[in-house]
């Protein structure tokens, strides 16, 4: 089973988006295009990526692997067996199959169509898959993955529908959940997002070309300037005669994944006009408003939490300073030597900068806390260096629920914050102080600037709130009960 | 031929460390132990390390491999293979040897004498290697690699002498330049540096073991303490009857390579008592004062850019911020998919965090200008992203001659500095304005009050000011000319 | 894409059998038991292998390579991954599906039905598979590879049947063309045979359990002992309780591929109680009665002629020898150095036995003539080594006509027999004489005293007669002519 | 550690030989010709090989691996970093050496003298080894391999003679044991064979240019053409200028190895201007003289037996057949699934033709018995299948004594016939008898019309006599014990 070095130090105690997704049409090789988008949004998912690309005389090719896009897609030889000037890719860094991993689960599937072939690359979570796929064995389909998106495919081949676009919107009525797709046939590049808009896709233009991408820092890499974002509810279908857009699905009121700002997307993407960094700096200004404490220096817990600890700095005038250096080889599991070494995982990873440690008392600023287990261990390391006080603050809100929706989450037992008040954590976690950023002051870093509309919620915030905006049935089939009304 | 992502975002512009150096005697399988702190060592050398260990029952035993310590000496299995009390490893960039590179000329070296076997690892360049090789070869010697540091091993092979470490001296005693030596026999473990004391060697204390490392970072990351850096000059014998210390070469001032603190080391480490992060950040200070400039934002080239862009931002009271993003998945090159990408390989590592640098002016913060080639690459990113200005501030004097002590530095010709003035480079890179930290503020930086003591410098500073504390003697033969006297 | 070294030195220049299947039931770790079947089966499929395993705590399970089984199936760790006391295997030369080979096209297949898993090996050929595979698409199945035999898969899917075992038998009532298939489910091993029974399949026993298998030398691997074959047109289902029969297919007489005896089973293999060694033997002996001719030495082609040339020679009292040596070594290709080497392929597996073909006349025994290409090389091999007459005498008529049961074969154009007369192929081969075993001949050797009976023909010969006794539909919609009626 | 299956379906129970050794001179990309001469002689080692080459322009190149040269030498891509008109190679089974494998132990073995490189392949075996590199290693010579033929570069190193062939003359001097070198200079291909010629080389030229071979089946396959044999004492160093041939050592009377007629040599290959299958056919022919038996059917033991088998069954007119038939897929060791399978190892590589052998009395040839183990599972083989009577008839005379001349032997204990008379040995087989060629049967079957002269042999053939022609000095102070003089 290959096993992969995660992207960031403590991804262990993270919450994990799980796809990036993109597509160009219209330009030569569009494949080279696809391997650098997708190097670009690696962060969205490290365990697999592929690439289906179409060339009039050569058809559809495919290329599935597992490990990281710059060590599969980069050789002459392999991207000269994805020819054409149309393709899509994905990244992932699991499905919600089996655990597994397979390759026959990497995206994008691939179906043919009486009408000819699809390719179909799928970021979100389908959360009546389990009930779609008892029904399409029951009919006779077979499924070739342990993956909820291929039940797309399977329901695309029964509709009566005459062409691969229209396919597409009939099988995903019958689909519940969130969902932002990049899918391809011969001659068309297509793009949709669930009504909700949960998670996030936008469109670029390169030349006479056209791209779809999770994220704008992919449209960055290739010189694509930013056309738009894709809307809730949206399907555009472009091909050599432009860009047709169509809204199939009954419209609700927007739900976007805040976590997408507060972690998930990159830095230097924009999201709905917003820079992330900037609404990452301002969390920490609003923490800082929040929370203030009387201390020496603002550290981050590299590297997602440095733009909130720049605000925290900024606000708060206390130093900004790197306490914790992160070591840029990080890896695998070495072989532990003995019982001599304590907290070897995280030593691999992280070193505390002890002569500047060394007697202050530290803000240490996070991007969020999932289980707790290493915010400890990164106390005691700060402690051990000789750190007078340690104050955590932290960019999000407790992480009360698990996400249904496309995000790796632990189980809800495993969420210190499903556990314990801000008190508790605290003392369980023993420092001197903890405070998150409350939901409303989340919102007013997101620019909301009355805060949460406790009515109409603006964004998806199932994770810190525990209402989620669609209903996860399989979840509920198989147990999982909902926060009680109040 | 391997080929390995280089560390640093613009590394082919960039000086590089050649080696790192790590040993351990005195605890239960010391090549785990050797295996971490190479991969804290990382940093010092990506291409290639190498594990020797010797066991009392299964002897000597020894892998080395291509690549990075984390993906080669991480499997049980092969570690199994590396048994015993003690080990030592090497990780290197490259070596002064043929560019084809070759697993035989990856260290240690092993030679078996007649009173037994010793395996050898060397940070550092032998300026008369060439002369010794010819000599070696005339009398019979058979050299396995095309590695200058062989010549340590015939040296010794041909020594009189009747013990292994009396045999090293005297080979050292031959050896011109700059070495710091981690070595083993059956029981022993040794460590020494030339007179000058020019590459780093410490030493640190594991339960009743004992360690040596190139840096402080590699013992931090086992849990060991430090004890003490070794001295120049100085040669210690470590077994179980304690640490011996003698100083077989004749004394001379120090001069410890001062661009350890400005690049080379981790920030993390501590060097003659000073943190790297520390004078790092007062380098940052020193700018701010030498070379204000009124402007919006400073900006580090990240990620060793990072700590001067805090010290002069913190000096100056303009704000810190994270211009640049850098992809933490950069790695090999991409099929170049059209002309219409510019820039390509710079946008695979960075990322221009275009929201934050909309209509500022920009102070770029980085740690060197050798080539020049990325600096043009960064300010054309930055302007392409609507800045008003960019000022560069580099936290190192011009960059005009090469080393010859174990750094890989192209030919002086391909210095910046080496051609132009400090006007004609700010010329060349077309910035509003370009300054580099005076020799005297960088000697202000590391601690010394005074500045540089030009009858004699605390410090190798060669690189900046062509003053070489070891006649290059090969390097002469070959034509290069040193700088003229004044 | 992957290489493999051909297993007969003229493989190019052969008829190839396209799969070999087997399966065990009711032994502990059965998948252990199934590699070992597909070792001894390999000579029937070089190119890929799969083993599918069900162990009633872990389900269904996996594994399918391209390469030798040898070189796939032999390491403890990838075998603990096949668990369970069930399980079947098929290796295989190509399919008739796309030419570019993907691990999705290996058997065998496997399919979730809602009663439950069910995997399928095939040796044989679907000839309506075209059309099948059309309708069931429009119906909306979707194919996970491009090979026909999928197509029962999908058949068994969208059955109206309640167990597997009528599912299977629905679905291969729909099927044309030649099948010997190994199924499993949870609990079932399952053989079938097409109702002419054209490729073979035998059951033996181990122990409590049972073993299907294409040949009997399987059974020799494992120990297992012979106990009869499938009949053309039964079913087996074996399970717990024992083996049952069925015959669900419309009975027509027996037509056992002939070429089974001439070249594709091992000559240990023994196929309708008689051994295959014998029957060669004896082709020779019929050779020597229907073609005699004055000569010093009967050589074998190695090494399929071998047996029919100590027949031959036996019968002739003419010396038998080994005048060409095979490089037991072959392989892939070499890059060839100069023009100066003739011949190069044809030398890289064989070479001449000078000092025994000097001076002599020589009668060279080979198994069949596809395209000749071979023929010529080995012919000027040996008259370059100084022989003086070339006799050839073929072990099987001229074939003349391209399989569609599952044997590759050259289109009917590259036949040497479809475009030349006897005289004309001795004439192009440039030989001292040529001559084939006649049809009669053929069938005497494998025991028909009285010849073929041209009515009602007891074997499958249509490469050598053209009649086929199931009409290839897919090829005929695609061009294909039959043989005129006479 | 590299494991490769062995070429034989008994090699753990046969001798081996333990190296074969190609050179050309003369050619364009000589590296190519050497591949193709290496693959001809694989059979004389198959763990691993190396090529080195030589071009004006790009120096010394080398490639050592282990495997098939097939496997191996096959690349364009690596075949072009081996230019040049001149280069040698090497196979090799194993070394003297650790039985560690390692790449540094794989031939050709390169030095730099002053005077230039050189590169040196080795088939033999040095007797006074170890005596050897305690010398050279006291006077400070760095062994890179554990291989005794390095002990040879390090001679030249030392040597005071102006230029390569003479200081390779000087260190063949102070070698003792069998050797048949193919070296090269910059310009000069070189071959060397001992004072007693114990193993082959030999000459060949194709077109303008040179060959040196272990084997003439080696010329063959590159179409070069057979000039003579290097004769026992004699140097050759080809270059452009032409072949110049010197005797620097003392002249002792020939002593081939016998051996290499019996079982190392390829049976095309021609030794002595006699034809080693035709050697081999005698000796089947001298046995049915010597050892009679009524019997129905001669069967050889696959693939070294046959010939053998051949000559037996025409002089005794008992029919010959093939009653074992091989697995040419033959390879790794496969996982034991139960204790059900006897003999599997056998089985894996061996079957036996059960319909020939029942009930028929067997004569079983084979080439010889070496621990008699497989000879024991044979037999049992061949029972099983319901064999009369089993009749063994050995083609060697009993293997009493280990060789020290270039030959994997199993230490002498562990001989069958060292410790066991003829009797026993047929007693221990539990065969119906057991018959090996007498020693002078075997001289008369090479060709030696009076047998062996006992008082200055024609041969070495100390396996079979223990009359060892060069005195194993390294082994005796060991312990190993000459035979007792009688």
């Amino acid at each position: 089973m290959p096993q992969f070095p995660p992207a960031h130090p403590f991804d262990d105690d993270k919450l994990r988006e799980e796809c990036g997704v993109f597509g160009v049409i219209g330009v030569t090789d569009a494949a080279n295009f696809v391997a650098l988008g997708l190097h670009a949004l690696q962060h969205r998912g490290q365990e697999a990526g592929g690439i289906v690309s179409h060339h009039p005389d050569e058809g559809f090719n495919s290329v599935r692997r597992f490990g990281y896009v710059r060590d599969n897609f980069t050789k002459q030889s392999l991207m000269e067996t994805l020819p054409g000037p149309l393709a899509i890719g994905h990244v992932r860094y699991s499905t919600a199959g089996s655990k597994g991993a397979a390759i026959r689960d990497v995206q994008p599937f691939f179906g043919e169509f009486s009408m000819g072939g699809a390719a179909i690359a799928h970021n979100g979570n389908i959360t009546n898959a389990d009930a779609l796929r008892r029904e399409l064995i029951e009919r006779g389909s077979i499924f070739q993955s342990s993956s909820d998106s291929e039940c797309i495919i399977h329901l695309m081949a029964r509709s009566l529908q005459r062409n691969i676009p229209e396919r597409m919107e009939d099988a995903l009525r019958r689909v519940e959940g969130a969902f932002s797709i990049v899918a391809m046939t011969r001659s068309e590049l297509i793009g949709v997002r669930d009504a909700l808009g949960v998670r996030p896709l936008v469109m670029g233009k390169i030349g006479d070309g056209y791209v779809l991408s999770s994220e704008t820092c992919a449209l960055d890499i290739i010189g694509a300037d930013f056309v738009r974002e894709i809307e809730p509810g949206e399907m555009v279908v472009i091909s050599d005669e432009g860009v047709e857009s169509s809204f199939p699905f009954r419209r609700k009121s927007s739900r976007f994944c805040i976590f997408e700002h507060v972690y998930f997307s990159r830095p230097d993407s924009i999201i709905g006009g917003r820079s992330v960094y900037e609404t990452r700096r301002q969390i920490g200004v609003e923490l800082a408003r929040e929370a203030p404490v009387d201390a020496d220096l603002v550290c981050p817990v590299p590297d997602s939490g440095t733009p909130a600890a720049i605000g925290f700095a900024h606000e708060s005038g206390i130093p900004f300073g790197m306490g914790i250096i992160r070591n840029q080889y990080m890896g695998r599991t070495f072989i532990e030597p003995t019982e001599q070494i304590r907290n070897m995982g995280v030593r691999l990873k992280l070193n505390v900068n002890r002569a500047l440690i060394r007697g202050k008392r530290v803000i240490l600023v996070d991007d969020s806390v999932v289980r707790g287990t290493t915010s400890r261990k990164i106390k005691e390391m700060i402690l051990d260096a000789g750190a007078a006080e340690v104050h955590f603050r932290i960019a999000s809100p407790p992480t009360a629920w698990p996400c249904f929706y496309g995000v790796d989450t632990p189980q809800r037992e495993k969420l210190l914050a499903a556990t314990m008040s801000e008190d508790e954590m605290r003392e369980h976690l023993n420092v001197d102080s903890l405070k998150f950023i409350s939901l409303d002051g989340l919102y007013r870093a997101v620019g909301e600037a009355e805060g949460r509309s406790n009515s109409c919620p603006q964004y998806c915030d199932a994770c810190f709130s525990g209402e989620y905006p669609v209903e996860p049935s399989d979840m509920i089939k198989k147990g999982f009960e909902l926060k009680a009304a109040e």
